[in-house]
Order: structure tokens, then sequence, then C-alpha cells
């Protein structure tokens, strides 16, 4: 079924504690974990993560966007993330990076910027528990969703098999929501959309709602 | 129409100034910024465009073959150069170079080296007005037209929108030009086959004509 | 007179906000804003920084412990953080870095690992506000305080003009304090000395009267 | 004609005069230049290949496995070695590499990494003797072979011209060999498969006679 | 005897024959070769140099300010440039860096950005026919003479053997050049402070005359 | 007591298993790891050393010319070396190698290539076991001894502690061995002028002898 990972860097990093006793209901929560380098912008490390994973019971997912992502692996797993994804930009053996994550019994993933063609993580698709496409790219006018990540989205689901779940992460919003699911996302990763909403917990269930039906519509659509 | 860039790396860089005066005609001139590092082999930096910007009206084209593209939009486009193209091998974020030249009102290209798959540009093709296909490498016997560029330039063809002009840049001379208009190109960067000739502008012309002629069979064919 | 900087770091990061709330009296608080790349670990980027000097009025002063820290000087002023440090190992030109800070009205200072010679900052003496020795590095058995310093500190002292202060980061605490001060400091970082105690505010005064102290004695000796 | 290429890496490195003087009838050996950079682990660099060259009439194969390949042509040449291949991944310019060592008068290959797709190579057809196709990826079980890679094998027997030799190399055993040489190799890189069993030039013998069978039968079906 | 040499990079780039020609009685003419990387900026590379080597008879010096300087030494060496020097900050191994200039029967140099200490090129005494200090960075403000590196100036000419040529190189001027004769210097590069002036040859008379005097007044007050 | 370590990298690489049997009363065994990146030359990996450490009890020290030593220090513990060094120009936190190191019940140990000032291990001189001043640099003429190393040899001798072993590497021979001694060295490494003499274990009896024979005469001067 079709799932929303809200992102927590798009809340009150100030007040994240108060931030996840408020968070009811939701089935994931997204960690995106950036080091300014490999993209603008440092979010937070491992102090943060290990604090969220101690008071919160949501089933935590990390996005590595970070040059080294290999030295993240023991310390999220140990935190108790559930799923670790990692960009394929930067791995030289991206094999190496998924049956590290899996052999601490964590889902595996990989993840593509924009740029980068799908021909990359094909050839694991054996390994793969998910794929993240990033769909949006820091520019002049903000972070706007880029639809050219709607046919990635396409030959991804088509060349991968049916146990990958496939995200699409930056500038998703109720405008462009049926969109990612009619090309065959299984899930979103929503920053603002969520959390800058005046009710995340609110927006969280009605999008999800929105995305379920997309999707149920879509695969009566495919019968 | 197709055009011709004729590139200033080939003229007689210790006389650039008299060069210019004698360029009667030209649509187009090409400044290759290169770094040395990127490519092998330094040209020239802003000094000598902000010169050549200077004292001639032709509207300027710039390739960026330098390892920080990013460094160069504000001070191209504040010289006045109507294109600025970078290449994706070097751009992280291409949408971030593309729309800040954008902002500054300037055409804004990608090029792409011949390695380079076009799936990498695909996700950008809203945003581009010009791609630039290198078709030469640096090689033991000189800098050879590779023709393994031109299934490039078909793909690219098809895959982009008709808005954005696609140049090919290398090694482009009479004998291959016919090859290279048939397999889509807008027009062509040309170095020693303008300014190594004894008469660049009467050259510029003629190939000028050529390709328009070459064009003009190529698209009644396509009808 | 002697200084302490307690760094931000070391306090709850869950909950950012309150922890600021409860600092009274602080004359300073240090911002590390660590990549995970020049040094293990990421602290926080500018979210959050943001969000601090939106909430406090105590002096901030930033140590950038990152790759690439010209991208910070600009967000940092623009924050209101009085005095950005970056390390002159990633600087390729300190006095860029230096003349950068001061442009937007702000002290700048310049920070070096433990392995780094002074020699490296002795010519931008004259415009050096800080220079912060780090004290610590990462080490199987933590952060341990590396006398070693203490050398460089003496050094750094006969050798820098009396308006550039000389801070020590990393390490420092009640049982090495004198040995600092003695050595040269007007300040030093403390980390989990403060934020790790009880009662962080209590700490800090006694700390800071402690340090005084002994700046007192070591000056009246030196006459 | 199927062919296997043994890699030395695999034999007993502390005996190789003997392990050489062992070996009848070898048509091929396999030299892996491994610098601990570009792949994790070093193997043995000009001083042992110098030897190895000396010493047997065996025609060697290097596979260059670092990030500077353009440093070993003229080296490997000079030794006697009868085909080079390097990463596409590392080669700015293969071009440039493909015919430096042609110049030498020896065959010219590149290599391809289990990630890499074989769009980066498909513009060098004309000069590329040789294809080598990684097959495994050091993983935290062991380097298994990626049955990923035969989909990419397909394509490029497709796409590459009949003069260019592909090999595949990595993880091929007894159990996988048909799959590889239906999937269109027309050779492969035996390590431990030979070298590490009993008797490494009756392995050699049969899997040869082995793949050479396979190779037989998918020729006559594939009329 | 004192001696300086034009940079020039800081003449009409636009116009380099015609320069040349003007240029009387110069005793040296200095060649930046700046790849935009290892400083900010592109002045010109090999094509520029060649041409120059052709059209003048005064003796060139090269400043190679590249990440790669190894691979300017036999193209400098070939178009007859009589002295070259790179940067200890980029070359792994200065000795052989000296000793491939001094094969070709050139004249051989390393050069120090401001922050890198002396202690670095002083096992290379026995090499080094020339020594370059640069004096100035690249600041919002310009590229303003830092009078720290007077004190390297110093501390160089104390331990360098004799045969080794000490200049200074950025920001020197009729108003500091005292003061850098006096701390030692055996010459000087200058930029705009010839080039920039109304009569170039004229303004490079006048001060290496005055140069020469400071030198002649330093010489004497030593004995 | 003086002690040499003859490096295994010049022995007969083809024959390992055997040069091992033939060396009588070695008291110590150097290992050069070299990637051919951080110096030029691949030499050998963990597979020849696992080897010899296999079939040898001399004391084996391994001297670390790699990028990444840090992947190394367990490996080489494993395997049973006794002292393990890397160089502190790719150390960005020597501190961390050093207690690895040791944690390992090893010896822990630093190089310096001839370029780098002593300054850079000063502030380790309480975890330093060991340091190699590397005094060769490749050339065009070789690998020559390098003079200008004795200075630092001398330095480093009064700034370390006593417990520091100070060993020199590269082109030492019988002819510069008194100077080597004389300026404070505890030990040297020995290529060719063990390895390629007609009888190492000779060459090494009479060498030691004489350096013991230097050290005495340095010591009782001394007083």
């Amino acid at each position: 079924m079709f799932t929303i990972s809200p992102s927590l860097y798009s809340a009150d990093l100030l007040n994240i504690r108060q931030v996840l006793r408020s968070l009811e209901g939701f089935e994931h929560l997204h960690l995106d974990v950036d080091d300014g380098n490999f993209v603008r912008g440092i979010s937070f490390g491992m102090d943060v993560i290990e604090g969220v994973a101690e008071c919160t019971d949501i089933p935590l997912d990390a996005h590595l966007e970070v040059l080294n992502p290999m030295d993240y692996v023991a310390p999220l797993a140990r935190a108790g993330v559930e799923l670790i994804c990692a960009h394929v930009e930067v791995l030289d053996f991206p094999s190496l990076f998924l049956s590290s994550v899996h052999r601490y019994g964590k889902k595996a993933g990989l993840a593509l910027n924009i740029k980068t063609p799908i021909a990359y993580i094909e050839p694991y698709a054996d390994q793969l528990d998910q794929l993240i496409l990033v769909s949006c790219e820091a520019d002049v006018d903000g972070l706007p969703f880029r639809r050219g990540v709607l046919k990635k989205l396409s030959e991804a689901r088509l060349k991968l098999e049916e146990h990958t779940k496939i995200w699409v992460d930056g500038g998703v919003n109720k405008s462009n929501l049926r969109s990612v699911v009619d090309a065959g996302a299984d899930g979103v990763v929503l920053g603002r959309a969520v959390f800058g909403s005046e009710n995340p917990v609110d927006t969280y269930v009605q999008l999800l709602e929105l995305g379920r039906g997309y999707e149920k519509e879509r695969d009566s659509n495919a019968v």
C-alpha cells in the first residue's frame, strides 16, 4: 500500500522532542542525513538520530546524502533505523553497502539524484529493498518538483522487481501527487507539504488517503 | 536555421583584437574556457573574454570546460555572453546551473563528453536551451572526429524538445559535415576548419551555406 | 579577560529551544558546524543556527569544521553570528576568508588541527581576531586533551599580536584548565565539561571564575 | 574461440616463479594491477609484472584497477604485455588511453564495474579490442557472481562490433559458466576456480573445453 | 644584481604580439600559467606561450599556478622557457619536478603560497635555482601586498644557499619595494606596477634602478 | 642499539618464500605497502603480507605508503606485524591511527616525506613509538639519498622523546651511513643495499656492525 514518509528535516529542529510527541499514527519518519558536501546544507548527524530513535516508536528510514555512506551503516543500524538508503553516485561498491545493511537485519536501498540514469542500479535489482528517486534540485527559485523524473520512475518500475519499493523524494505535494502515483511510485517523502502545514498529523492522514486512492485507481486501470 | 559558431581558441591568440576586427558577418563566436584540468590545455579566462566582449558585436557563446563552472556564471553574464554551457560531468546540480544562467537573462546549455550517456541530460529537457555534444577527444593522433557521437546525436534529437538546439563540437569539417547535419545537428562549433583556413570569413560563409543546404535536404526528406 | 564559550553541540540537541531559555549569563555560545567529512560526525547546519540566533541574545561564535567554509560566511553573518572561524587546512586563501568575514562587520578567526604547525597562520597575524587551537582528536579512547598543544599555544601567543584572542578547544576541563591558561590561552571552548554537568549555568560560572583566577596569577607573574 | 584467462592474483604470490613453471598450455595469463584505492586490496606492480614477463611465454593481459591507468601504458607495453585494459570510470579520455596502447602495437580494452552502464563505452566501439565486464563486487559475504551482469553482457554483445572480444571477470565457475557463455561472452577471467583447485592445469583444460562446448551450442542455436 | 620580471598576464592580452614588440631592454618576462583551480582566474596556456617564445628574445620564466605542474615541464622547456617554477603545495615529489626541469637544461624553482611555511622547501636547497614567494592573496579588497611575507623572506634568505635566487611576487610597487629588497629579495615579479603604467618600458627601467639602488645600500650595510 | 630493517620490496618478489628461508639472523623485516597513488609504484598487499607472516619468525614492520592507512591497521595487526607506520600527510587524525594500532598491542609510528616539516608530528610525541624519515624521492636520476634530511633528523631527535625510535629510509648505503647515524638515527631501512648485494645476510651483518660502531662513537662523543 502507498506510503508517506514525512521528513524530520522540515520540522522544527529546535524542538525535536516535542515534535515527535505530537506525531500520532505516522507509519514512517524520514531522516535526511545531509553533509553539506554531497548536497547543499547540513541537516543533523548521529547524535540527533540516536535521540530520535530513543523517543519514538515510528519506524525510521535514513537517507544518506553524504560522501561517506559506509561510515553510517553500523551506527544507524545500532540506533534501530529500519531502512537505510545511500546514493549510488558515491558508492564505488553498491553491493557492499547493501549487503552490509542486510547483515544488520535492516532493509537496504539506493538513491539516485535527478541526473543519474536508472541503468546504474539495475544490476542490483535482487538486493534492493528500496529505491529513492530524488525529484527536486536546489535551484535559484527554490526546490521545484522536476517532472523529468516521472519518466525515470516508470522506467525503474518496469526494470526493478516487485519486492523493491520505489519512493519519490522532493517537491511532491497535493498538486503533483497523482502524477507521481500514476507513474508507479510506492510512496513519497514529504517535507514542507507535511511539516510546513498547520496540522502535520491531519495533513499526513489526508495526503496518505489521497495517495492510496490514486494507487487504487492506477492498479485497477492496470488490470 | 543551421548555424556555425567558430571557436576563437583556434584563432591567433597573440592577436585577438585584430582577428576580431576581421570577422565580418559572423552570427556566433565560440569561447572555449578550458582550465587544463577538466580538459587538457588551458585556453583563456575572464580577462580575455571581457576584452573580446568589449570589441565585438558578434553574439558570444561560452563553453565551460572547467571543474568549477558555477564560478563563471556571473562574470560571463555580466560580460554580455549570450549563451553559457557547462559540462554535466562536473555539475552535481545541473538545474542550479541552468536556472542561475536564466536568472541573468541568458541562454543556458549543457555539454557532454563523448563517453557520457544522453540519459544524464534528459531530466533537464524543459530547462535546456542548448546541448553541446563534444565529438572529438585528445588522442595520440590528434583530435579526430569520432563517428560514435552520431548515434548519441540522433538519440538526443529524439529525446529533447524542439526548443533545445543541439550543436556538435570537435573535428567537424567539410568532409563529415553532412553526416552531422543528417543525424540532427542544429549547428556545429568549428575550430581549425575556419580559423586554420586562409580566409576564415570566406570559409565560414561557404561552410554555413553547405550546412544549410544539407539541413534543407534533411528536413524535406523528413516530411 | 578570560572567556569560556560553551559548545551547543554538547547540549541536548532534541531540545535546543528549551536549552537556550535556561542559559543565563552566558557571554558566548559556540556553534560547531561539523560536516562529517572534515571531521567525524555531523552536528547541525544553517537551519538550526538561524533558529538559535532568533531565540537567544547570547553572542554567537561559529567554528566551521567543514570542507567548504567560504559557503558559510554570508549565511552566518546574516544570521547574526559575531565571530566566524574556519580551518586553515582547507582554506587555499585564508586572506579571502578573513576579509570576507570582515566585510560583513564580523570578527574573523582561523582554527588549527592538532597536527598543523603555527607557521601556517603567522602571515595573517594582522587580519586575525581569533585563533582556535583544537586540542583533542577523535581516538579509540574518546577525545582526550592532548598536552602537545600547550607548546603550540605558547608559540602562538609569542608570534601573534595582542589583539588576537587565542582559544583552546577540546577536552579542556577543571583538571587541565590551569595548564591551558598558564600557556597563554585567552579562552576555552567547553563541551561536556559544561553541558554534561548537572547544572550547566553553575558550572559555567565556576569554571569562568577559576579561569579568570588562573589568568590573574599568570599575568601578575609575568610582570 | 572461447578463451579463459586465469588470474595470477589467485595463485601463490610467495612463489610466483615456480607457479609459472608449472603452467603448461595456458593461452592467456591475467594480471590484475590493483591499487587498493580504485578497488579494495593491493595486488602487485610493475616489478612483479616485469619479472613474470621475463620467465614465461604465455601471452599476458593486464587489467588496470587503478586510479591512474595512463601511467601504466608505457611500462606494460615495454614489458611485453599483449592486451591492456583500463576502467572507463577513471578515464576522462578513453580514446587517449586506447590510442596510446595501440601506438605500442598492443591490444587495448576497457573495463566496466558492475554499476557502470554499457552506454559509456559505445562511442569507442571502433577502437575497442576488448571489453571486460566485472561481474562480482566485494561484499560482506565474499565476492559472489552477480547475475545482473548477464543483461549488460547481452546488451554489449549487441552494440559492440564483432572484432571486440567480451570477457566476464569475477565469480565465474563451473556452475555459472554456461549462463555466461549463453549471454554472449567470448571468454572469462578465472581466479580461484583455477588456481584454488588442486591441479590448476587440469582444471584450466577442463573448463576451457566446457566453455568451448557451450559456445558451440550457443552459436549453432543462433543460426 | 636585483632583477624585475614583469608579468605578461597584466599586459593587454588581446594584443600580445604588439605588446612584445614594444618591450625594449627587458631582462625577463614572467609567464603566469594559472588554471583557475589552484588559483582563481585562468590566464593562458601553451598556445600563447609558444607564440610568445617565437616572437621575443626576452628570457622567459614560467610560474605554474596549476594543479598538475609535471604536465608542463616538457612543453615549457621545448618552447624555450629558461626558468620553470611550480608550487610545493601541489608537488608530492618536488625533487622529481626539479630534476625533470634540470634534465632539459633549464633552471628550476619552487613557489610558496603565503600560508605555506619555508620548512617545506629547505630539504631541496641544493636543487633550487629559484624560490618565488607569493606575497598577495585574492581578497575582497583586491590583491594587497601582505607584509607577513617579509618575515618568510628573511627566513628563506637565511636558510637557502646563495645560488638560489628569491623573488617576491604580488602587490609589489614603488611604495613597498624598499622593504622587499631590505628583507633579502633578489628580484620581484611586477604586474600592474609595470603594465598598468602609461609607459611600461620607462616604468620598468625606473623601478629596476630603484631596486638596484636599494640593493646596493642593503649590501653595503650588511658588510 | 642501532638496527637495520631490510625492505622485502627490494628482494626477488617472484620468489618470496625462498628468500625468507635464506634470511638468517635478521632482527627486522620491512614491508613497504605502496599503492601507486601516494607513491609511485605498487608493491604488494595483504595477501603477500599474510603469507610472509606465516612463513617467517623475523619481527615485521609495515610502512604504509597508501592513501587510506586506517584500512590496514586491523589486517596488519591480525597478521602479526609488530610495528605499523603511516604517513602524517594523509592522516587527518594521527592520534586515531596511533591509538588504533596501540589497541591491537602493536607499536605505532608516523612517517614523513622529505618535504613535510617535523612540526607536524611534535604534538604526538607521547604516542609515538617510531618515526620514519623518508630520505629519497623518485627523481629522473633514480632515488638518491637527500642530505637535506639530516637536518630534519637532528631536529626530530631533539624534539622527540627518548622512547621514540627514529629510522631513516631511502638511499642509505655504506657511504652515507655514518652521516645518518651521526645525525641521530636509531636505525635505517635498507633496500638494494642489502637485497641487491650478492649475499644479503652477510651484507646485513656487516652494515649492522658498521652502524653500531658509528653509534658507539657518536654516543661516547656525546658524553
